[in-house]
C-alpha cells in the first residue's frame, strides 16, 4: 500500500473511534438524555467532536492527504481514491477553520439544540431566537471563510452550505428545479382542491396504543428485511436514523395514539435510510469511507416511504398488517379506502406528517427562508412572520403557534442547507424508479411477502457506489441522465390525476 | 488554591469528560446496542476508558498527586482532601499497571460482557467459560501486581478486589460476618419452612401489560421524589443505575408480564441508587469527587427496596397504586395479603427475584465461589457444578439450566468482589435504620404521600459525607458503632417471626 495511504488509514481508524463515540452520545442526547443533563452532554459531544477534528488538522496528516491526492491515479482501489478525494475536499473546506473555531461552532450547535428542545416544548420561538442567531452568524462566517479558498469559490454564501449536504448543488440549480415544481404543482393542487372526489379519512385518527404501533412497526421492518441484529428501533421527539458502526444502524420513531400512520411512515422512511447504510459495501468500512450525500440518502428513504410505501400494492400489504395489529383501525374500511386515505392531499402545517404531494411545498418554503437568511441578511427574528406568510401563500394554512410552525424541525440547530435534499431525493428516486420498473416487477415483489427483490436492485444500482461517486456521476450511471424534476412531476401528476379522477 | 491541586483539577476535569463518554457508551451497550454491534462498541469503550487511564498515568500528573498528598493538611477543603486521597490510593493500586495492560484488561471485560449476553440467551455456560477464564487470569494478575506494592499488602488475593468495591473489607471480615449470618439464618429458615402459616401468592403472577407496569413505575418514582428532569428510566436485561453526569442519573428496569413485583422492586432499588447520586452534594461535582463505595450504595438501594419498600406502611401505599394501574392484580386481595405476599420466604433460583430473607444466601453462595476461584485456584469450568451444589445445600433448589443458574448475573464479566457489597449494604442500612427511627416517624412520613422526610434524613446523615469518608468512618459517624450484622439479623428475625407467627 502507498505509504501516504497507510498513514491516512491509521488516522482514519482513530477518527472513526471518536466519531463512533460522538454518534452514540448524540443519539443518546436525542433519545434518552434528561432535560437538565443535555447541556453538559452537549459540551462533552462538542469536546470529542473537536478532538476528532484535531486529528484531521495536524500538519502531518494534512501533508499526507495532500501527497496522496497528488500521487493517486487509476491504479488505486476505487474506495481509496474516494477516501482521499473526500479528505482532500474536506481539508480545503476546513482550511481556514482552526480547532478552536470548530469547538466554538460545536458548542453553538449543541446549545441551539438544547434551546430548540425547550422552545419547541414551550411553543415559543423567542426562546430559540438568540441561539439561532448565533448559528446564523456561524453559518455566515463559514461561508465567508470558504470563500477565501480559491478552489471552493461559489456564487452566493448559501451555496457553500448547499454543497456540504449535496455536492455540486447551487442556488441557481435549486431556483430552477423548484421553479419547475411550482409551475406544475400549484395548478395541479388547485385542480385537486376543486375535484368533487371525496376521500374518506375518519379512520386515520382512530385510537391506537403504543404497543399496537410497536408491533406493527416491527412487522414492517421485517417485511423490509431490516436486520435487527444489526440495528434497533427506539423513540425520539423527531424520528431519525443513526449509523453508529458497521453492524449498528438504528432508527427512531415517535408514537401518537391518534395518528397510527405517523409512526408507521416514519418507520418506513427511517428504515429506508437504515437499509442504505446496512447494505453498503463492507469495503466502505474497511476503507473508512462514509460519503453518501443527504440527497442520495433522502432519495432512498423517500423511495421506501412514498414510491413503494404509498403504492397500492404496498398499502394492501399494510392493510393486512394493520388488521392484525390494530384491527379497530380498519374495521369497516376497504383496501381501496385505506390506499386513498394514505394518499389524500391535504395542505397542512407539519412537514413530517404531510402527504407526498404537498411535501414539496414544505421544502420549498424552508429553502426560500434559508436563502433569505443566508443571501439576503434576513434577521432570524423575522422567521415566524415569513413562515406564516409563505404557508398562507403556498398551502393556505396558518400555524396557531410556533411548535406547529417554525419550531417543528430540529434541522436549523445545525445550520442551513439540509432541507432541499429532501426534495432532491424525490427527484432522484423518481428517476431510478423508472429504471427499476424496466427490470423488476415491483408489484409481484411486494406481493411475494418481502422487499428482497426491490432491495437487491437497490443494492446493485443505487447503494453500491454511492459513497464513491459524486451525486452527478451516480445518477448518471444509474439512469444515463442528468438530474431533472421531470420524472418526479410526471409521477406525481399521473398518481394524483388517477386518485382524484381529474 | 494550591498549585498542585490546580493541576489536579484541570486533569480531573478532562478525565471527567472521558468518563462521561464511557458511561454513556456503556449504558447504551447494555440497553440498546444491537447484538452484532456490541463487539465494536466494546472496543470503542475500551479505547476511551484507556485514554482516560492514560491521563492519570502521566509522570507529571502522578507527581502532582504525590506532592499534593504530601502537602495536604486540615486547612484544606474536605472535598479536596478526599479527592487527593482517592487519587493517591488509585495511583498506588495502578502503579504496576501500564496503559497497555489496562487496555488489554478493558478488552477482556468487554469481550466477556458480549459473550455473557449470548451465553445467557442460549442458557449455555460453555459459551462464557473461555472469556470468563480470561477475566479470572486478569483478576489474579491484578492481585499479584498489587501485592508488589508494600502499602497495599493484603492477606489473600481476593482481598485486593474486595477492597476495590468496599474499602477495607477483607476475607477475614466477610468470613466472620457471613458466618454469623449462617448461624442465625439457617435455623430460622428451617423454622419458617416448618411453620403452618400459609401465605397466599396466586395473584403475584397475574398477567400485566408493559404499559401498566410502566405507569406504576413512574408513580413509584414520583412517590420517591425522583426528579425525572435529571434522570430517566429505560429497560435492559439486568436493571442498573448509571450516574452519567451531575444532572443525569438514569435507572433501568425489566418488565415481565407475569411478575409485576419484579420490575416494581427493581425500580425502587435502582431508584434508591439514583436518589443517592442525585442528592449528593453539588460540591462533589465541582471537586470531581465521586467516591461512594458499592457497600454504601447498596445500603441505600436496599434500604429503599426492603426496609422501606417491603414495610407494611409502604406496601399499603403500593396496594393503592397497583389498584389504580393494574386493578386485576389486587382484585379480591386484601392489603394484608398483599403485604405478606411481598414478604413471603421462598427459597428460589434467581437472586434479583428472591425475597429479603433468602437474598443473603444468594450472596453468600457467590462469595464462597469467588473465594474458591481467587484464593484456591478453582477452575471456572467447575462453576456450574459448585453453583448447583451450594444452591442445593443452602436453599434446597436446583437450576434447570445455566440461565437460571450461574449465568443469571452479569457481574463476573467485570471480575470478582462486587457481590458481598449487597449483603454489606443490608448490614449498614439496618444499622442506620435503627438511628433513623429515633428521629423520624417513618410510617407517618410514608402515609403523608411522599418519601420527602425519609430522603431528608438520608441526605443529612447517609448521603452528605459518603464520598468523603471511608465506609468505616462513615458508619461510625452515622451510628456511633462499627459494622456488625447484628442489627440486620435482629431486624430479619423480628420481621419474619411476626409474619410467620413463629
Amino acid at each position: 500500500m502507498n505509504q501516504h495511504l497507510e498513514a491516512i488509514h491509521r488516522t482514519a481508524e482513530l477518527f472513526e473511534k471518536y466519531s463512533h463515540a460522538v454518534r452514540v452520545l448524540q443519539y443518546d442526547l436525542e433519545t434518552i438524555c434528561p432535560k437538565e443533563g443535555m447541556e453538559e452532554q452537549g459540551e462533552t459531544i462538542a469536546f470529542f467532536g473537536n478532538e476528532a477534528y484535531k486529528l484531521m488538522k495536524t500538519e502531518e496528516f494534512m501533508a499526507e492527504v495532500e501527497a496522496a491526492y497528488q500521487e493517486m491515479d487509476e491504479s488505486w482501489d476505487s474506495f481509496d481514491r474516494a477516501l482521499v478525494r473526500e479528505l482532500y475536499q474536506s481539508q480545503l473546506k476546513n482550511s481556514k477553520i482552526t480547532p478552536e473555531m470548530n469547538l466554538e461552532f460545536s458548542r453553538i450547535t449543541q446549545k441551539a439544540f438544547t434551546a430548540w428542545s425547550r422552545a419547541k416544548e414551550a411553543a415559543d420561538f423567542s426562546l430559540f431566537a438568540e441561539p439561532l442567531a448565533k448559528v446564523t452568524d456561524m453559518e455566515r462566517t463559514i461561508a465567508s471563510l470558504r470563500s477565501e479558498v480559491p478552489q471552493l469559490k461559489q456564487e452566493t454564501p448559501y451555496d457553500y452550505r448547499l454543497d456540504d449536504y449535496e455536492e455540486g448543488m447551487t442556488v441557481a440549480d435549486l431556483d430552477r428545479i423548484f421553479g419547475e415544481c411550482k409551475e406544475r404543482l400549484i395548478p395541479l393542487l388547485q385542480k385537486i382542491q376543486a375535484s368533487p372526489k371525496k376521500i374518506r379519512t375518519d379512520f386515520m385518527s382512530r385510537e391506537v396504543t403504543e404497543e399496537q404501533q410497536k408491533k406493527l412497526a416491527y412487522k414492517v421492518l421485517h417485511f423490509m428485511n431490516y436486520d435487527l441484529n444489526r440495528g434497533a428501533m427506539t423513540t425520539s421527539e423527531h424520528p431519525f436514523t443513526s449509523e453508529m458502526a458497521r453492524n449498528d444502524v438504528r432508527i427512531t420513531t415517535h408514537y401518537y395514539n391518534d395518528a397510527f400512520a405517523s409512526s408507521l411512515y416514519s418507520v418506513i422512511h427511517e428504515g429506508g435510510h437504515g437499509l442504505f447504510e446496512l447494505n453498503a459495501p463492507q469495503e466502505n468500512w474497511e476503507h473508512h469511507l462514509n460519503n453518501k450525500t443527504m440527497g442520495q440518502h433522502e432519495s432512498v428513504s423517500r423511495f421506501y416511504e412514498n414510491i413503494i410505501g404509498r403504492s397500492e400494492a404496498f398499502t394492501n400489504v399494510l392493510y393486512d398488517m394493520v388488521a392484525e395489529c390494530m384491527p379497530q383501525v380498519v374495521e369497516g374500511v376497504s383496501k381501496k379506502e385505506f390506499y386513498e386515505a394514505l394518499n389524500t392531499v391535504t395542505p397542512s402545517l407539519i412537514r413530517t406528517e404531510s402527504d407526498e404531494f404537498t411535501y414539496t411545498f414544505h421544502v420549498i418554503i424552508r429553502y426560500e427562508i434559508e436563502k433569505e437568511i443566508m443571501n439576503n441578511g434576513l434577521d432570524v427574528a423575522e422567521i415566524p412572520a415569513l413562515w406564516e406568510k409563505k404557508y398562507k401563500e403556498y398551502l393556505g394554512v396558518t400555524p396557531s403557534n410556533d411548535r406547529e410552525g417554525c419550531l417543528q424541525d430540529m434541522h436549523w440547530t445545525d445550520g442551513y442547507g439540509y432541507f432541499p435534499t429532501y426534495a432532491l431525493g424525490n427527484m432522484y428516486n423518481a428517476m431510478y424508479y423508472n429504471r427499476m420498473k424496466e427490470e423488476v416487477d415491483i408489484e409481484a415483489a411486494i406481493q411475494s411477502g418481502s422487499l428482497a427483490a426491490v432491495n437487491a436492485w437497490m443494492q446493485e444500482h443505487v447503494w453500491k457506489k454511492a459513497d464513491r461517486q459524486t451525486p452527478k456521476e451516480w445518477i448518471m450511471e444509474i439512469t444515463g441522465r442528468e438530474l431533472t424534476p421531470k420524472d418526479f412531476l410526471d409521477y406525481i401528476e399521473a398518481k394524483y390525476t388517477k386518485i382524484y379522477e381529474l
